[in-house]
């Protein structure tokens, strides 16, 4: 199968002219088949300030109440979205922007409220990976925003990582895929202040003894299961690295 | 060839959820491929007012700063042509939201300052309709936005009339396209007090004739006068009408 890698940048990357404009000329760099979702929390949190809409987050995710869904439904799939398409179509890449609802590529419910009312929160049901196999076959360049649809008219809030998770697992069944979660560190680190101290490679048994010895801790222990559970499902490899290394052999190799 | 209806239609149709929601449905009943370019002037002005700036507008067309281009890139991209594309998806209907940056279908260049600087406006000089009759075979609907780009990474806001136009000539070399327009009336009228006095068909020397006598004027000789360029361009007709006869044979053709 041939090679695609799917790279999934946070928001204060993408949302800062300067550093969007790098982050693309390197995603350009990469070889082969490319995919990449981003965020825009910042922005959507600063764009619903000024409309006098407060952000309430509960465990690191946004309350999407009606207003709110208006705001990333504009910042996501408007903003965001379109000044990285641009950006990418000006360096030469055949960029195409899509949310869940375009070609109905990733169909979500709107999550269940049980201790929390997350409001228009969608949970993934399906990906229709086919058609964006198709297109990336054609050397297309799909640029995920964090919104699904429920396929009954509603758009759905969703987050990034959870975009790039379950459209690597779809794509696997076409693709070579490597999912390369982007964060703020080279990689995951041996030692939590030492920025150098990267673990090159993880495999699922180290990774239950750094959890057991608390070497590995807090959020990143579930991205680390979920980037587990993605290689289960098909996903080759899962790279955990900095922006600007993504196309270098830089970060944590999970495989 | 096969039939193509591209229908442009106004914002206040599609800004409204109840017309909005008729609009998809008479939309989805017409036969054969399809694909819709939406405005969405009322929203971006809305919402520039609610971020605190202000709409400047001159002939009918609106001054866009760099401010005004991000709410357009907003409403346009984001909020109006998502809401299009997901209640298009929940009545079976393949939509894919587009600016003329996705998949680098339509290029412009900005509008050069003469009289009036009208800022970030493009005006269109490319469209590549390979890509999109590729996706319209495949039952794929276009959404467009009225937003293009200029291929150095810059968005671009562009009329949807201009875009309508232009998208129906460039699609003219792989379809019999029926183009249609929207506007309040049930068409151009002999009489323009009485809504009924629709005129069926009109030639140019009709037209010209009509002109002569007074009994079409304004902003209708332009959007006559665009519609047999687009005829003389290799559109097989032009229909005038209201958004809710769009799946009737009703309106004024231009042919």
């Amino acid at each position: 199968m041939e090679k695609l890698t799917l790279i999934k940048v946070g928001g204060k990357i993408v949302e800062e002219p300067a550093s969007l404009k790098q982050l693309l000329i390197d995603f350009s760099k990469i070889d082969g088949y490319k995919v990449l979702v981003h965020g825009g929390g910042r922005s959507a949190t600063a764009i619903a300030a000024k409309l006098g809409i407060e952000s309430k987050m509960v465990n690191g995710r946004r309350i999407t109440d009606d207003e709110m869904l208006k705001v990333v439904t504009m910042v996501y799939g408007g903003l965001v979205n379109k000044q990285i398409v641009a950006g990418l179509q000006a360096i030469g890449v055949n960029a195409l922007g899509l949310t869940g609802a375009d070609l109905n590529y990733m169909r979500s419910e709107k999550r269940p409220v049980k201790d929390v009312d997350y409001g228009f929160v969608g949970d993934v049901k399906e990906v229709n990976a086919g058609i964006l196999a198709d297109l990336i076959g054609k050397a297309v360049v799909p640029v995920l925003a964090p919104l699904t649809h429920d396929k009954s008219g509603n758009l759905l809030n969703t987050n990034a990582d959870t975009i790039a998770g379950e459209a690597a697992k779809a794509l696997a069944k076409h693709f070579d895929v490597t999912l390369m979660y982007c964060f703020e560190k080279k990689g995951v680190l041996l030692d939590e202040n030492d920025d150098e101290s990267v673990i090159a490679k993880l495999s699922q048994p180290l990774f239950k003894q750094y959890v057991s010895e608390g070497i590995i801790q807090g959020g990143m222990i579930p991205k680390l299961e979920n980037s587990f559970e993605a290689l289960e499902a098909g996903v080759k490899r899962v790279v955990i690295t900095r922006a600007d290394l993504i196309h270098t052999q830089g970060g944590t190799t999970i495989e």
